[in-house]
């Protein structure tokens, strides 16, 4: 037997009839007449019926059917697969991200849980997989390979390598999750190419690697990347014969950077994915299907752009069963109006409309993860004699920082931050194992006027990340989120101004959607108001503690220079 | 574990090597420099130097090799993988196949066996699996699922559904090979549908098919099919999903038919195969190679056409590590001199000139296959007293015939020849368990004056067929090739005229190509001394005894009509 992923082989009763309807012996279970129908093998446009039996296409030609819908003058295209994210970015639940991506037209995606991962574990990677096993959109996973993402993060516990075999054994687990720790693979490092023999399909993640060292790292056999930014980056990377995965997430986008090599080469070997999106940019722009409209508006032909969104991305994962309107394919369609906006007027996921979606349930282990012993402001000192010190340099729009040199002023031998020069503190608290451990440092950029915001969502081990001006403001978000199992809290001396609750694993909201971004624009709001003037600041926190990213990040062990891949002192 | 086909993940210490040369930090073994290296991700040619570690490509770019080999002025592109053939059709064993196909640049086939499988069961199968790991080709299978063709054909034994899965477990196995039984397919017959069960990578072979069965072969969860003969049959392939090979045999040749698709859509989706290809048009014409250069001339672009036999076949079959120069590929590599014949200057194999070919030992049980009682001139009578019979037509250049309707003369109540009309006898009869069983007809369309010929190569079965004017030199043909175990044989009426042996399995030489060739151009000038004057006609014979090939066919069954896919009486 094969183990190419996907649904099992239908029972012989079930392919005799998708068979006999194939042949026009048996009517369809549905047939859409009328309509364009977009070939993603030849890139044409086809007129004729889609027959559907049992979820999945039996043939387009003159068919007939049990139902009949009369789609003329309307397209239909194959459902957009994302080949590279993480759901925990979206902060809802599976059953709640899939009722906000299913009407936008994503009936696949393929998720490193590597949030969920490094606060809960692979017990908590095995919940998501159950309930994925619940919902109308399929939800494949990747086993994620870098928890931590490095020495420098603290998880709550490492995933062995034993760990990562028996998630592989999963049936909706595909392959290795985006090998992060790309230094580790390009020197060879054991631990990481042990990780690589665990399985054939690897993802890459290689943010500015080029040259030998990107030789090293696809020679590895890592296949795909989502993190080039340039021009030249994903050229080198589609040479190298790596996919290249087209990331327009809420922080990083690449799509116009990239899309000269799709007009360039044609759409083979790119596909487009999410990566991290935040639930409001999903609810005011959209998901795949954003970045399919922008590619289009940017001269990207529609044809192409769709079989990046749809064939390509099944294709890059051995889906073999998904991204095509053609027999055999599951019958995932979408049913458009036009070739611009790419809103689906239906979504039919598995031959029929989306239904209601049953609510997942929640382990309540999965929403006590938040340990801290008791903390106070004096936490947050940090004793200093004067002198230059290094600081995190945000960059606007990147989650890559700059490596600065700032003088910092002190005041009865303590550190201080600076909102005249844009100096602000950050901290970074161990959550998971109630160790104590902290990270101090300054971060120059956020335009902090006063107060303090944090986050337990602080990739990639998910401790607790606070910025501020202001220590007791600091203090109060500390305790704020400790009392609510995790979230987004902003505060100020007098106290807590705004919040989202994320009890569960202190990343992921059991709420709706609506209370979601309701809560989520309220700490904007706030965060707007301590004078931090540009979009989405409390996910630029969030990727300060992400120790692959260069160039300087820190975690509740430190500073850490990524460049130089090691702990550094705040003095210069 | 993953079990995508191909090498197993090297060891770690051989992987770390191979990083190490990649980065540059280590010499290669080999360094090809100074040539331009087709890139088939991107359909560019690069320059820079090809680093080779352990049969391995390292990287490219500026390296430092052991050894190093200026190629200035020379193309390097990836060897050729050739995703559907019959090897026995060479007439050659596997290790002489290699020595033939390797230096034409021939790197990689995927073969179905079986011819061998008709002949010597899952046991002949296995020998060549065994044969195949000595060799430097590399040789993979598909599990021969149509042994019998169909149930008109008698193999020595039928391939039971365990025995496809038995085969199936081989590492070197990567699915089901060409589901011939197309219409038992469509019709959703349980056996079939059961085969299909087996493996998610299933070959087609489906002549004729379109429309609604099309789409029915397609939802079956078939990937391929290599009979398409006509542009329109291609296109309805490609766009029901399905892999179009096209196939340049020495019988049925299609690229000329078919490459106007390329054209249009481009080369995905689309790769070269040879199905059957006879020793003399290897020798004279090439393989693989040959139809790049044909193409090439037709006016496909070069980087198209090399794509579409070295990389889209590889991809096709999942053989990740196969098809491309780049890093982490195999080290498959021609060394062009210009981009018109395509006869390498140099062929190098997992990164090495190909050395001395070991011989392959054939077991004994393998060379004792034609088992046939006695014999003599009454068993080609056909009791007639006159009027209209089914007559297979021949049509040239094709495997396929026609089902005539021809006025046959009797003498003393037996049915007679009549070569001025062009009128032969054909007679199969039975080879594997001296059972007796004898099927009689007539053919039009050789052109046979005199004699006759026959051979053990008949599909798929490999019964023994003989066509003659003349009864006595048809039993002189039995009998040499009962003496042979095998082969192919011209006689007269005064004895045998010229013959090729193949006392392996009844299907191949155990002698060099040259040897085979000496006596295959006897063979060919003692048939066209009979007055035969078409290209090819022992090939010709050899397929209409495939019962699965429109339009009338003989097996030692009696005559089929495969349109109706029954047997039906000689006389009209």
């Amino acid at each position: 037997m094969s183990s190419r992923p996907g649904p099992a082989a239908p029972p012989a009763a079930d392919l005799a009839r998708r068979l006999a309807v194939a042949r026009g012996d048996e009517p369809a279970d549905t047939v859409l007449h009328g309509a364009r129908t977009l070939n993603v093998f030849t890139r044409e446009w086809l007129e004729g019926d889609v027959a559907i039996v049992d979820g999945f296409v039996a043939g387009i030609g003159s068919y007939d059917g049990v139902e009949r819908a009369d789609l003329s003058g309307r397209y239909l295209i194959p459902g957009f697969v994302d080949p590279h994210l993480h759901i925990e970015s979206s902060k809802l639940l599976l059953d709640e991200f899939a009722r906000l991506v299913l009407p936008l037209g994503t009936t696949a995606v393929v998720a490193d849980p590597h949030e969920v991962a490094n606060v809960l574990g692979t017990d908590g990677v095995h919940w998501l997989l159950d309930a994925a096993a619940e919902l109308p959109l399929d939800v494949y996973f990747m086993a994620s390979s870098c928890v931590p993402a490095s020495q420098f993060e603290s998880p709550r516990r490492a995933l062995t390598l034993g760990d990562l075999e028996g998630l592989l054994r999963r049936s909706r687990v595909l392959g290795v999750a985006e090998m992060m720790n790309f230094p580790g693979v390009v020197a060879g490092a054991p631990g990481e190419l042990a990780k690589l023999r665990l399985a054939r399909h690897v993802d890459g993640h290689a943010p500015g690697l080029g040259g030998k060292p990107l030789n090293a790292y696809a020679a590895a056999g890592i296949e795909s990347d989502h993190e080039a930014a340039s021009l030249e980056e994903g050229r080198e990377r589609l040479r190298a014969g790596m996919w290249l995965l087209i990331r327009e997430a809420s922080g990083a986008r690449n799509l116009h950077a990239l899309l000269p090599l799709a007009l360039e080469y044609g759409p083979h070997r790119l596909a487009f994915c999410t990566d991290d999106r935040e639930p409001e940019h999903v609810a005011d722009d959209g998901h795949i299907n954003a970045i399919v409209r922008e590619a289009v508006a940017a001269g990207l032909p529609v044809e192409d752009a769709v079989v990046m969104a749809s064939f390509n991305p099944a294709l890059y994962h051995g889906l073999c069963h998904l991204g095509a309107i053609a027999p055999g394919y599951q019958a995932d369609i979408l049913v458009l109006d036009e070739l611009e906006s790419f809103r689906p007027r239906q979504v039919l996921k598995r031959g029929a409309p989306v239904g209601e979606i049953a609510t997942v349930a929640v382990p309540e282990w999965a929403k006590r993860t938040v340990h801290i012993s008791s903390v106070e402001r004096g936490d947050f000192a940090i004793p200093w004699r004067g002198g230059r010190a290094r600081v995190i340099g945000l960059i606007p729009g990147q989650i890559s920082t700059a490596s600065l040199s700032e003088e910092i002023p002190s005041l009865a031998g303590f550190a201080c931050a600076d909102p005249a020069r844009d100096l602000a503190k950050i901290v970074v608290l161990e959550r998971h194992l109630e160790t104590g451990r902290i990270g101090r440092g300054f971060v120059r950029g956020f335009g902090l006027q006063r107060g303090a915001f944090g986050s337990t969502v602080a990739h990639d081990a998910h401790n607790l990340v606070v910025v501020g001006v202001d220590d007791e403001a600091m203090l109060h978000v500390v305790v704020r989120l400790r009392e609510l199992g995790g979230g987004l809290v902003v505060a100020d001396a007098d106290g807590v101004r705004a919040e989202l609750a994320l009890p569960v694993a202190g990343l992921l909201s059991d709420r709706s959607l609506a209370e979601v971004l309701s809560a989520s624009r309220q700490v904007s709001a706030a965060v707007a108001a301590l004078g931090v003037d540009f979009p989405q600041p409390v996910q630029t926190l969030a990727f300060l503690s992400l120790s692959v990213i260069p160039a300087l990040k820190i975690t509740d062990r430190g500073l850490i220079d990524v460049d130089r891949f090691q702990i550094v002192p705040l003095s210069l």
